[in-house]
């Protein structure tokens, strides 16, 4: 089957403030058949433990990356011409009870990548990835390597008493359901005061490699990402972009802010030296709209989602089942 | 043929806040053959004067249109019952040319009134109204009554030396060009300070009925819409509302404010009195969303919306042809 | 026992910015023991369908409340001269758990009933309602009468398939568990487009009052709630205040708005015709910060809650007990 | 001497947007020579007692006022035929020294009376009124009357220990001073809770007459304007209008905020009954734009200020000498 | 004849907040008569492809230039001491027709070099600068050379079908106009998703030298402007300051946002490096306060503007004629 | 004594939005008894020359501070584990009389120091650290060396004629009263215009050290802060943060912002090198929560407040009499 190369629509054409939001402009689409990457929203923040808001993030993400346009412009990929790429919309998530949430995640993806597409998802709360993660390493039959980029480990236990489930926590639940390979895990910009001064302990433990943003500091894009590529190899890897790990003065709409953190210059160098990982999904999350100021945060997160697309439309000629 | 009855997306099924933004939630189609009403979008503001931005209103009043459920709790319409109704998108107007961009509005209301469907549409300034009247004119071949909800008469004469064509002139141009019957004009909630003592000069000689906001506040909604009803009579009639007819406080994001203006409750209950007048097409205009203040203007532009909607699908039964 | 009469802060002495933000810059106290009236804050939305953001209600009633001072202007009531009132704190419950939270808040509210104090609240989300209405009936041991400030019904079967308890349907289930009296509710303000034509045929099946704004608009406060009274008699009644039957103008901070609501200036005039009812217990519901411009919806719960205790703190002579 | 009737920039030539910005548009002149009614910014708030920000009025107001246009569409006055007016710039009053700037204040408006001028001022907080008072009466040689509509008496006694000025004083101040005579004081629009229940004995037993809101809503803007003139009379009287006087949702922008306001369409009503009454002076005062939301408040004071000035510029044929 | 030495308002005796609204706070003049800079506002935004705004920038930028003081803390210059310098108010340019604006904004500068005075303005869109090198390489008589901070390239042929004038083409048109000399035109910072992969394929192939964004990270700002000054050299040259080449975070009211942009450090440090370059008319555009938060863009713009004043300031000796 | 160290409420066990706001969540206590550092809110700004509003910081900074957890992540420093520290509340300091104000302040703090505790304040504009110097330098018997993070030198003479007291002086009077030793101060991150080229002369000749933002750039927090050291030496220093030393994109919340500033990641880095200094107080100024966007600049003011809450504990073991 020829796959559709869709196109969005031309800024130089229609003005971006016309049409239907879409996410890049790409064509709405009903199911993910024929796409090798399907852009999808999922709008749920149960996970919250502060401010809740993320489940706004898909709409105004989309709003925003109508400021995207075709090519990339320091990389030259222009994603569109290598891979079959659309909108497949949200998924509907109920906001009331967060186990049933789960399930309906992990479904819609499990349903993407039955039709062959990997997903690059915008959430959501960070609780989102959990069940994105079960879907994908089902689809795989293997656990996944897991580059993040976060002001928080998102390791801890519990929360509020006995609740496992929260935004704090999918990493350490996707370890102990061994989805994740702790040995390939690498989180870049963790910073902020902590519960206890051995907090990140537990995850260290696992043999996760907790780049600080100190570090990242003195180190840089570059050797931190050659380190990237070390811990995770050639095997199937899923990257996760919490905004919060971008400077709240860049990102504010956000529900756990932390000062001193990654500028968007940053950030952009390190996605675009992802290139040449076997990425089977990524998302962005925690783009919490009530908290943004001027849209701001939408886009900053649309403009990852879009370097994000670019490494992984990259990678496409590796099938998924290949991974 | 048989017309599909679209339904919105049920909000106590998926929550307002998922899936993508269409007016009312409805489907949206890429044409409007089928359908009784067509929402449309024209996200247009080259005719304004002072604070544009009312290009960016179709795409927030859809996104609070999001809030409108299915039937009016009041009049007890369910509009979507009784008439064929989606979301045809925006029209693809250019910002920078004034003059194709009419002829651009202008054939894209012909081809939805070509079809068979009366247009109910978004703004864009109010210039935009101008190339909606013209169009609808023409496909009825006589001219129409207007039942005007504003601030301001809009029948200056020119602007900036010899500008004919901005949002402070579209009715004298459409009187000029008689695609509006003069004397079937009624235009409520005219205030703010003047000119000139007699600017209206002109349009009460040509025959059009000012209510001012003092006049209405003196008489109220009920005798003044059995006036709207004695001056429009039978012949088909044009609805539009300029959202600078409602007060400010809320209605704040548009481009020319004027203190003292109408209240939303007072704008429901004249719209639902329209009843039993032959609605030919529709708008809401001028809402503004760089200048608006927590999407509370186009909140009130998309219930004012969705309670045209209400009246214009009451009067389906009528074809446009006969009208 | 002697009670103690805590005043606030006097803003002509120390500055209303100055100081530990509390309810009405009185004395944040461990427990109710001693008071008549607790004010309490119920920091919790996790019943919210749409927008969440009343979790923040209470710090920001808080903050707002400091512009309140001692005395009513209109009908001389000094609440703190008459009644033994302190700030309680807020109720410690979870975000993440949704039928834990339930069982947290009714726990924190009849701890205060126990110890003899009437509890008005600031939420939170309506579903917190629930939960209260199910400590106060019980320590009294007979269903309530309600008075419901609203734009909305919240009778409401259930949401998103099968779930029972969201702040659409907290009445329902209260009349249901028999908590409720339905022939003692009356709700005002109830607007906005519904589900169905006949959304509200279950209640008013239960023999519920609802006074549409459209019946409010023409009949007026007096008559209102002269049939109020009519209607709630002498028997235990809990005044319910929905933030959001208040204008969005003048409340945009909540998380359903419909315009074409009740002025403030309305809703001080009814709140202050209570006097004379047997207030067992109130709130202040759906105030959501992130979505408020200016501190003005949290303003306007502030003087609400202002006005609820000045009308409870006439009733302290009766006993609880007594209800 | 002929006065120069000074004109405003006709938007209809040149937009709102472009060039400097002065109130109402008109030119920027260097002193009140030969002017009728002199337009005076007092940028100070060193009186208030709460939150600060009226210093910011006079730029803000001159911003709004870009919205006014020539005449009024309700009185059909046009009051740069009749009067000569223009914009005489801020009065240079240093922030830091409350004392001192009481002083330059009333030698800034003492020298616009010496040049046959009566000034028209934006505040600045409401303490800025009592030196604005002295310096008028003063020239005048005797005490005024005085037309206040405010939220706030401003007749209390002291703050913060023994601090006799401040902008809840000012009026108290100058019936000491008899530079105002309370048989000649009407203050509308009082409301807000109160520090005792009776707090204004003082200002009543002076023979201040205070309509609060609630009589206002009762009887309306006319009755309450005949009672007006009946108690003012023919004799020299000063005009202050505290923007807190309206609904806090439709002028936010204030230090301290009172819900339950009059509307702007009932102070645009009560402004123009005005006429007939010998105005020597007025202002319009806590206007605060930090705390405003898209300048809606300037815009009120903008509008509010338009409407004095017509009544003013009514009255101009009697000279300030024969007041 | 000797020029008057203009100097601000000095803030250590006039409150920032006071006194009419001019650039500098300089006094405002009616034309460039005796003036070595004319400060200049030109509020027209006609050529903008997406959100306009910019018509708004030069009333800001004025408000937010109230913070700038009479030297460069860092070079020394003070350059009211060394040039003479006004605001001359801003040009009338009317928003409704574009082909009439830039005639009107040509004959503006032109007048402003018929005076002997260069032109530091302010905008307005991108489109304002074409009209302005018009005049003034028609006042010089031969092309100029252009340093440009962008985050685009401005040098696309046409927009929404065959429009040639926009704001995406100005610097296309200037070459082809032969008022531009492409080898001595620098574009620093540009970067954000481009249309296609060549799309400087035509600026590249005229000679035009553009940084990336990249380059500029790797290389620094000494080495940049090191390049500048050799590639520039000693003809005349004008620098055009886009607000969008400063990072949205630090300048996010403007109209085509793209992230990862130059620090404010970045951008004094290179303006400060410019000395020595003849420079023969200098502007800051696309500063549109719509979409602007707290003043943030327009300080940026305003602080800009004066490190352009300080540059000029510095060439004022050597005359235009000579240049 | 054994004094008790007070733990925050833990935000895995209550929200971070319930409960009173305090600093840090910790206990509100009724003085300084028992505790090495208190922690205390200065609300007041009388000394501003330009925009007001720092009296409203200690409320927004108690809010946001309940982002913060229980220990350094970077340093490794649990400041509750090695200090008694608790929240003292607000000083009451009255807004309308400058002299009494500082009075007010001194006596609080000395109130403080006399309870055997440490100060760290949250201001409140500049001009509070002088009566906070002059309590602690009293209690001490001896004057202070200064680390000064500032976009200001704030050591002028005089503003507005002869006003020695604003917050643009505390340091040439501190100076000047021999409270404070220039020897050993040091002054960061100053920029912006000035009001002449020689403003910082009278500083440098009292031998205070000034690192302009330009040298910062150069050198580096690393070595900047070796010389700090150097400076300040082994006797007590006090440590003043003003937040416009930041940014204005990541602090713009403020009164006087001037772009260009450090980041926050600089700011953090150069407060963890503080450790070794004798600390004998701090204070976080000039955040001005209604110039603030989203709580951004309050959240920094925490962040920074914790930084020094760390360093400060370090330093606990040496009691402040042997200071």
């Amino acid at each position: 089957m020829t796959k559709t190369r869709h196109q969005p629509i031309d800024a130089a054409l229609v003005p971006r403030f016309a049409g239907h939001s879409t996410f890049m402009r790409l064509p709405a689409v009903d199911s993910a058949a024929g796409l090798d990457i399907a852009l999808v929203g999922i709008p749920w923040d149960g996970g919250t433990t502060n401010r809740a808001g993320a489940r706004h993030g898909p709409r105004e993400v989309r709003n925003q990356s109508s400021l995207m346009r075709r090519a990339n412009h320091q990389t030259g990929i222009a994603p569109y011409d290598i891979a079959s790429v659309a909108d497949v919309g949200d998924l509907a998530v109920q906001p009331i009870d967060l186990m049933s949430a789960l399930r309906q995640i992990e479904e819609g993806i499990a349903a993407i990548c039955a039709q062959g597409a990997r997903p690059l998802s915008v959430g959501g709360d960070h609780l989102t990835t959990l069940p994105v993660l079960r879907a994908i390493s089902k689809a795989l039959g293997k656990p996944l390597g897991l580059v993040q980029f976060d002001a928080h480990s998102d390791t801890n236990d519990s929360y509020f008493g006995d609740n496992p489930y929260t935004h704090g926590t999918p990493f350490r639940r996707a370890i102990e359901e061994g989805i994740l390979d702790p040995a390939r895990i690498v989180q870049i910009g963790i910073r902020g005061s902590v519960y206890a001064a051995d907090e990140h302990r537990w995850a260290k433990d696992q043999g996760i490699r907790i780049v600080y943003i100190e570090e990242f500091s003195e180190r840089g894009p570059a050797e931190i990402m050659a380190e990237v590529h070390a811990i995770i190899g050639a095997g199937p890897a899923y990257v996760t972009f919490d905004i919060d790990s971008i400077d709240p003065s860049m990102a504010p709409g956000t529900g756990t802010p932390e000062i001193g953190g990654l500028t968007t210059r940053e950030a952009q160098t390190m996605l675009r030296l992802l290139s040449g990982l076997n990425i089977v999904g990524a998302d962005v999350v925690e783009v919490a709209p009530p908290f943004d100021l001027g849209g701001m945060t939408a886009l900053a997160g649309a403009t990852m989602m879009f370097e994000l697309l670019c490494v992984m439309a990259e990678g496409v000629g590796q099938s998924v089942a290949s991974a």
